[in-house]
């Protein structure tokens, strides 16, 4: 087809692009002048020395951009959006058992309709095409997706607290998403953590992943303090948990692993091909949950890490370049390492490895053919990215959200020069300000759990 | 004048704003519907209620903004944007010795008021309306901020091993630009850092200081392994070393006080009204230099610290509200405490703190009557900023450079709704660009400087 003048026309070509073709942990490979074509909701040409016109129904010119697989957002709870600045400057603890967990007493499932798109809205403005959500209510996430033309991995999360019913609407959310909406939506089994789910329910959680093919997604190891918890009150690290009911054996995204100890790293190898870690450095900060994922460790282990935002109740933004940046910054004080963590390193886990974290490698966070066509366009021509002396550290260190003109999911344009094509702006924000005050009340004295690790 | 329906016309008028009237380290005061007037560069009328419309040449309507004094950038080395990007993922010492100072040899006059040029223009667009700059043929410099519009601390830098005309150049700057351009220019003397100055010639610099009345603006204490050196190769401190050459005495800009010990907190305090600490974290996490600047004790000492960005070449950006979220988050984590730092104290840090750096507290970094007109206006209502259940989080937290979407120097217009109204910014970038190339150039293999400590 590449050089068939007869041949059929792609659904979309994007022409005139330097593409990110290829990342290690050493080394970006960028090609200018590159055509781009995509049919199917898939990449079927990528030609970095084009020597005819794209034959294409629509066809974007994509000069002075860098054309980067979308970002992934491998753990969030998106309509926590409701709760953006509800509760800042406070602990963990605080922050759970007095602000956030009585304000989502009154969180229905238009709530969480609404608190989707918005925070949808905030993650293809700023270039991610697949985000992996944990929240309550979600088929009106998943119906979020669906109207939006986004992609995600998608689990409705439980306590043991709520009886056998958590896991058993878990496991049925999963079967009844999976796969749908051509295959945007992927699902997982979210227990909410070791702490509030019990081991059979993590065992029942574990079986249902492998029966359906999909994986366990909660939050385990969160810090040190919490990890010190588990051992000091029944003798195994959250990891051992995970380990001992069969999470690890049935693949697992872990949300967020920074009190994994180094005993851990082993359980982790060995399920390395299916157990990814997520990493939001920028709430971590904020708790002061110190030390960092030892990534170095997990790396080294060929364990795949990822970057996400949490929750923009943490996390007060769902930007995944702030994500790859604080990450960046931080890993190289964490190893007294300037010469670690190169902008090279940044960019493979924003692509593959965030992609290997949710189990798609080779479909998501990377520029081949086959792959789906999820394609953000970024300007690096601003005055803060100038001089060009090094594309791949202007992307890591110097790029702004706003650099992201144009987001492409599954061949969908979904924002084309900073607008967005699916989202009605004012209609749905005079909405969702309306509930936002509403939801913080908590005169109410309930609460949905309590956090005691 | 207020509320006198006869009184004289102002230059300028803004209506509709939710201004930040007053911040502390706990608290800020916002004031929606505010009106603030412009006269002769400096604020002569501040409204939260205002009963009638404003009399002014010119009136801005910021409906749906917030406005903020303008940010303060307390060290950077504007020209250094040549080098954005140019020697990535090294360590402090080879940075310097094997990439910048070899690269600098190649600088020239009119590189300099190009580089300026191009940081100006991605300052005025993050909302930077003063900077203060250490680099050389300041001439160039100084014309730069001539030509733009902008406030600036201007210091023509010198090491020793330039001989005597070195010190005797900086203070003939210093002399020749202070209060020029309406006062928009003050200047300092600039000794590069004690470990490339004599003792001498720091006293010289701190007695031109004195007599000229401008401070003295340096490195120092830079980071930990820097300040060790310096007590095991002399037995003084850095900043001993400053206070026994009259430095501190005079009034001192100290960048970058990552390796102040607890021994040297009394000797900053001893001249707090005129010593400050500038704080540009994200270079620190790129080159690794633990442990971060004291600024709890500092602060409890009464020293004032402000942001700073350093230069592009290690900062990649000359972004202060990038400076502001960094020094939140990781001083949570120095201190280990979520409830330290709040968004209030960053702001405070951003507004009074950094202007006291500069000796410039009530002239600049606050909106009150008679101080200078240096405001900004930020676009709260993006989706990564709603809803707004904490206004200051949003500020700290929350905001990308483009939400600034108007800048005001001395009451002139420099930035509006994102258009620069003072740069040619093609013309501009064509040159710099040109040069960009030819500047990285070290086939020469001469250097301007060693660095050893």
């Amino acid at each position: 087809m590449p050089d068939d003048p007869t041949g059929p026309f792609a659904d979309l070509a994007i022409v005139n692009c330097t593409a990110l073709l290829g990342v290690t942990a050493d080394r970006t490979t960028f090609a200018p002048g590159t055509t781009l074509e995509i049919t199917g909701g898939r990449l079927t040409r990528i030609d970095p020395n084009p020597a005819q016109a794209p034959r294409a129904r629509e066809v974007i010119d994509a000069q002075g951009m860098v054309a980067m697989p979308g970002l992934i957002n491998t753990h969030c709870h998106a309509a926590m959006t409701f709760l953006r600045g509800a509760a800042e400057d406070v602990a963990v603890a605080r922050w759970f058992n007095d602000y956030i967990w009585p304000m989502e007493v009154n969180v229905g499932e238009r709530d969480v309709y609404l608190g989707t798109l918005v925070a949808i809205a905030e993650m293809i403005e700023c270039g991610v095409t697949t985000f992996a959500d944990h929240y309550f209510f979600m088929d009106q996430a998943a119906q979020a997706v669906a109207d939006t033309g986004i992609r995600a991995n998608l689990g409705s999360a439980f306590f043991s607290s709520q009886g056998p019913v958590g896991l058993a609407e878990s496991v049925a959310f999963a079967e009844r998403w999976q796969g749908k909406v051509d295959g945007r939506i992927t699902t997982s089994i979210a227990p909410h953590a070791p702490y509030t789910v019990t081991d059979d329910d993590l065992r029942g959680a574990a079986d249902a992943a492998r029966r359906l093919g999909v994986k366990v997604h909660l939050h385990a190891s969160e810090d040190l303090a919490q990890a010190k918890a588990s051992v000091s009150s029944r003798g195994l690290t959250p990891i051992q948990v995970l380990h001992e009911t069969g999470v690890l054996d049935a693949g697992t995204i872990i949300a967020h692993g920074n009190g994994i100890f180094d005993s851990d790293i082993p359980l982790l190898a060995a399920t390395r091909d299916r157990v990814g870690v997520t990493h939001g450095p920028k709430g971590y900060f904020k708790f002061a949950l110190g030390p960092l994922t030892p990534i170095a460790s997990l790396r080294a282990a060929g364990v795949p890490v990822g970057y996400c935002t949490d929750g923009a109740a943490s996390n007060n933004t769902l930007d995944i370049l702030e994500s790859m940046r604080i990450t960046a910054l931080s890993q190289k004080q964490v190893r007294d390492d300037a010469t670690w963590f190169k902008s090279a390193m940044a960019l493979e886990m924003a692509g593959p490895e965030s992609a290997a974290v949710l189990g798609m490698r080779g479909q998501i966070g990377e520029l081949t053919v086959g792959a789906k066509a999820d394609v953000i366009l970024v300007d690096v021509d601003g005055f803060h990215c100038q001089p060009l002396h090094d594309l791949a550290a202007a992307l890591v260190y110097s790029i702004q959200p706003t650099d992201v003109r144009t987001t492409i999911v599954d061949g969908r344009v979904l924002m084309r020069d900073r607008q967005l094509l699916t989202i009605n702006r004012e209609a749905l924000l005079d909405e969702f300000r309306q509930r936002a005050r509403e939801i913080t009340d908590r005169t109410h004295g309930r609460s949905i759990q309590d956090y005691t690790n």
